[in-house]
């Protein structure tokens, strides 16, 4: 299935919630052909949704990153004047409201009464479990989080992470629908803390501010370890793929050879200190020696713009 | 100091050790201009070499990544007639013969034996401390690590660890080496277990195999979830530099509001216990069924590909 339109039965996709997160999923789905209705609860967050969406597009297509022109899939978007008629009808809702357990609740409690029997939810949330907010409800079962990082119309990992309630229905709906619209869906089997990613980038920044709080590296050299060396090959390759070509023999080989080292390294690092503050205060002060306070913002629009530069990289190694 | 033929005082480097590691230290140092004497105990290896180097130069040419004609890089390496002959008049030894300490300190009384009393000896062990190989020799104070990611050709980080006994001015002279050789250097501070290229990969690694062995995501869907999510931003900045511009005001805003989440993370895991065999087995079993045995050097080969293309895009990026 790679046409969203069958697989949405000609129906549109709700975005309930059009901060970053939700406004940049909208790009995602009418990217892709889908209709989508667009609705937040903060009229001036609303209001301004289209003009962001408008601009958002527009960088994508000033780096080659979409095949039509801005305003047809802009015309995809409409602005809905309630939840009721952003929900009604629609075969999907992908909520990116703020993130509490209870507002979700509250929402997905008003979803349900708009509910046709069909209708599945997917959350936006990095971190609440969608037990914690689905659990009990009649459409628990359709309910499930759709995680991307940010922002999804640029990075195209998305994690897939069922309830103990979903549906396995629901699940694969989510990912074919995540198929379809050309993100690269993950699935979480069960409600793990910090998700599959945000696991992975926690050991990694535990042992980075360990090292720094250990005075074995600055700031800045343990970010030029990641970006001038380990991140080349995890700009296109996955860290078992990268060691399974890194022995003759592959994985199994490179772990018999390489699991002591590991194993030592784990074991020589008491994990479960928390980030004191003057841990904080040095890191703190290292960054804006690197970066001052005043520059942060423009710093992010450059991040943004070397994300898009990646994704035209992307695109011209795979198509050739 | 950008020019290395000023900081080596117009003489040769030493590459002491010539497979896959030594090889592509002689491109890097010879690329840069510098004069290059490559030795090797194996006569089969060293005789291999220089086919090898061209090979790589071409590659490299291919590409668009290096600015001189191939011949006239690869003239700058001398093949020396014995280890005497490559040392002797050199300002620096880059060594990468193998990983075994006792190899390395016979090596390093050799070497002790041609010094002039200013050599400078860099190994590029990836895991021994120089001072387990170096210590008590006369030179101590002029022998350090420079452990390069592979290849160093392509991969710009180096980690600079020095031991109890290596001088200020031998970590310094490397640096510059490094910086002139248009290397990224970091310092390692202390002879830490697994530097600290290794310490992040491992912490990752162990994470990533701990969640396959819960059975919380498949070794496909960890390795997609940095290639296509973390690993977009870790393509040109660091962890720290991340999370840096992923709070409004900044990492120590991060860290309050998401270091106990990643406290959690940390304490959720035992990292003390080894990847057993069925473990193993599993990772291995995954892995043949997304690359089978018989494509592995093919796929090593993409590999070196995708880095190259790699190169070639942050050099577009950081000239545009």
């Amino acid at each position: 299935m790679n046409d969203p339109l069958k697989l949405l039965n000609g129906k549109p996709i709700a975005c309930v919630g059009a901060g970053l997160v939700g406004a940049a999923w909208a790009i995602v789905y009418a990217r892709a052909g889908c209709a989508v209705n667009l609705y937040d609860a903060n009229p001036a967050v609303l209001a301004s949704a289209p003009e962001r969406i408008l601009s958002q597009l527009g960088a994508l297509h000033d780096h080659g990153l979409i095949d039509e022109p801005v305003d047809r899939i802009a015309a995809r978007v409409r602005v809905a004047a309630s939840l009721a008629d952003a929900v009604a009808g629609a075969r999907y809702v992908q909520e990116s409201i703020l993130e509490r357990a209870e507002l979700k609740r509250a929402l997905l409690s008003e979803i349900e009464a708009l509910d046709d029997g069909q209708l599945i939810v997917g959350s936006s949330t990095s971190g609440i479990p969608s037990s914690a907010f689905a659990s009990g409800l009649r459409m628990a079962e359709r309910v499930l989080v759709v995680h991307p990082v940010n922002p999804p119309s640029l990075i195209p990992l998305v994690e897939l992470v069922p309830s103990p309630e979903t549906s396995p229905d629901a699940l694969a709906f989510a990912r074919q629908l995540m198929l379809a619209c050309r993100q690269s869906p993950i699935t979480v089997n069960r409600e793990i803390e910090g998700f599959v990613i945000n696991r992975l980038q926690g050991v990694l920044l535990r042992e980075a501010w360990a090292m720094v709080k250990d005075g074995v590296a600055s700031v800045e050299d343990v970010d030029k370890g990641i970006r001038d060396g380990l991140g080349w090959r995890w700009a296109f390759m996955g860290p078992f793929e990268t060691i399974d070509l890194n022995a003759v023999g592959g994985v199994a080989d490179y772990a018999q050879r390489l699991g002591p080292l590991y194993q030592r390294i784990a074991a020589s690092r008491d994990h479960a200190d928390p980030w004191d503050d003057a841990l904080i205060a040095e890191v703190e002060a290292q960054r804006r020696e690197l970066l001052p306070r005043d520059q942060l913002v423009a710093r992010a629009h450059w991040r943004d713009l070397r994300l898009m530069a990646f994704a035209k990289h992307l695109r011209s190694v795979e198509e050739s």
